[in-house]
């Protein structure tokens, strides 16, 4: 496994200790499957949660505890979903939240709980149980403790994802760092998403929710690998208000907002980057759509389209594929004011394919791991950003290939 | 080219008289592109068209044109969509039906006009105008004059789609045939469904409309093969009353309808059931939805799945693919009503995976061509059903292989 090195001892919050471990879930034993945060006091704690009506055990018992002001631990285990697993799995759910918040000694509900993986199978308990006592021993707020927490919660990535940020607001530094896995590669049953967002800011549980909801507006949600929904995706944050300063308004709190929005974009944008199978991450950018939902469904419907992922993956400068799904992305537009340019080449202007060099727009393609579609309309201000993977015959493959 | 044989020589409906030439758009001198269909007298026309805004040229001709009582004649061509070509494209197309309405001596308004092939590329009208007036030369009304007809549509299809039904009505015989073409691979630019109903049933233009757009609900509407809607899809009916029967109303018409409906039916599935590159032919039943809109949005939700059909593909009973689109189709449901069962065998039961033998799932994949996944929900009676095929690595290298 590549491991992405990021030097950011000086960026950890303070007031937050980190564990990763392999407690069994996973065959090998050099993969981390239970991640374990725990916080010296009480947080602040926002959820954003899948929005698929089949959802999974700690999706239920988080959303029903956030947003709120009494957390002290989050533990997230992979290799297993607890997805499909009725009452018994929301009864693990409740026990593992339960074991996390009790090596705080603080009370059941003072934790969250995530999973990833396969779908279907009740959790392995005692295993889980064994880990998380084993991730209490290894709390540490170092880099190598961080980054052992990064790597517990990914399944086929192949890369650990995080991020961070920091600002000075009133004199004091507030620092925010992210963790996240997902799932351009699908395992055996499902793709997820998660992320874990934590701070040292000191903000209120109703701004916490609000700037988590806006931020994953502009980030998680804009990134599709095979359009997949999950039973499990989820993205919490935590703010623990160590950084010192006085509770975040005004300014001070937009300003915090927007470093917290990039830390979720540069997570999100991580994975469909780390697509296994895939050649190519494609940013697809809208502008001039009549408003902001419209330009959001144009961009997604272009990033899902399978003609279009496929082009790119043959480095194939397809405009009818782009203009034609953005025809019928359900929003209403003038066909005739579309302008459409991959890579910086224009291909189509006001409605009409260009003369263009055919040979230079593919070798453009083809020469870079990252592909830009730019679609403007003439019908106002709405903008959007979407990524998307390219799709490939070994995308099918490791897919598809069930019996081997 | 594999061609299907039907003998249908006595089902043809009366006072239609069918070509098919090649007319040097495609290169094979074997291969026809383009098929003229006149009537003897002036028929009812309907229509139904793509609803995507980028739509080409000859969509924009007939949609302004139907439903009327006017029309003499059809012109197909195939290798050129004339999509994307502005105002020139449109005097294309108008021009292309003037010709055709020219055939029987019948004002320009007598014509109608479908193209299907690459887009972006003006018409080559010099070999359209003397490959209509080749057809001219060779309509009939024989079964090997209507087969060169169905082959004149097709681009990269390997079977022609072509599907007849006759009913008696107050003594009479009255007859309906149906061609299609489509796409369930993806030519060099775009997938287009195109189809024609001839009939010579007597009905009012209304009748005609009404019962085409509820036919192709039921059908062409519930076919997808990578989601993509396209410039071109039309689907055109034609009645010309020569049956001899009274205009057809009430029980009469209905039972019409239902013939029709059937017609519609069977070309619809033909084209994913012509995949190249596809090794199945995926239905999905859904019933038990709130409402028919429910269950549509369902059955198609799934259809699309790319993580459905690559599982459908490698022979991979994966309930948890399908449970979960279901569940990000955007209708309410209560997941723990919801049962599955693929090719008969219950995996999902109110809301949980089944115990169930995997391997026997897997072989019943594995062993048909038609794989046929069914969910019933708890909420109501509505119900749908949805045509697609599975997604192999053949299909990417088919579409993405560019430069090739």
């Amino acid at each position: 496994m590549r491991v992405k090195v990021v030097d950011m001892e000086y960026a950890l919050p303070r007031g937050f200790r980190f564990a990763g471990v392999h407690c069994g879930i996973k065959t090998d034993p050099n993969k981390p499957d239970l991640t374990l945060v725990v916080s010296d006091a009480a947080t602040v704690a926002a959820g954003v949660y899948t929005r698929n009506l089949v959802f999974a055990a700690p999706v239920a018992v988080d959303r029903e505890r956030t947003p709120c002001d009494t957390i002290r631990a989050v533990v997230i285990n992979s290799g297993n979903a607890n997805a499909c697993t009725g009452e018994r799995g929301l009864e693990d759910a409740r026990r593992m939240a339960e074991l996390a918040a009790g090596v705080c000694s603080a009370e059941p509900e003072a934790g969250l709980v995530m999973s990833t993986g396969i779908i279907g199978e009740f959790l392995p308990m005692e295993k889980i149980e064994k880990g998380i006592a084993s991730a209490a021993q290894r709390l540490g707020d170092d880099a190598d403790s961080f980054h052992a927490a990064a790597r517990g919660l990914l399944t086929t990535d192949t890369v650990t994802k995080v991020s961070a940020r920091s600002l000075t607001i009133g004199g004091k530094e507030v620092r925010i760092v992210g963790l996240a896995k997902g799932a351009a590669m699908i395992g055996p049953n499902m793709a997820t998403m998660l992320g874990l967002i934590l701070t040292d800011a000191a903000i209120s549980k109703e701004d916490a929710q609000a700037l988590l909801v806006s931020a994953a507006d502009d980030s998680f949600n804009c990134i599709s690998v095979e359009g997949h929904t999950s039973t499990n995706d989820t993205v919490l944050l935590l703010a623990n208000g160590r950084s010192g300063t006085a509770p975040l308004g005004g300014d001070d709190l937009g300003a915090f907002s927007a470093a917290a929005a990039e830390v979720c974009r540069e997570l999100a944008k991580s994975i469909p980057a780390d697509g296994e199978g895939a050649t190519h991450l494609i940013t697809i950018e809208v502008d001039g759509a009549a408003g902001r939902r419209e330009a959001f469904e144009i961009a997604k419907t272009v990033a899902n389209s399978v003609l279009v992922k496929t082009a790119v993956g043959g480095a194939d400068p397809n405009w009818g594929r782009i203009v034609s799904a953005a025809g019928y992305a359900g929003v209403s537009f003038d066909p005739a004011k579309v302008n459409l340019q991959v890579n910086g080449i224009p291909l189509y202007e006001s409605g009409t394919p260009l003369q263009f060099d055919d040979e230079a727009a593919s070798k453009s393609i083809a020469a870079s791991r990252d592909t830009l579609i730019e679609l403007q309309f003439g019908e106002g201000r709405g903008r959007a950003r979407f990524w998307t993977t390219d799709l490939t015959a070994e995308y099918i493959r490791l897919n598809a290939d069930y019996h081997t």
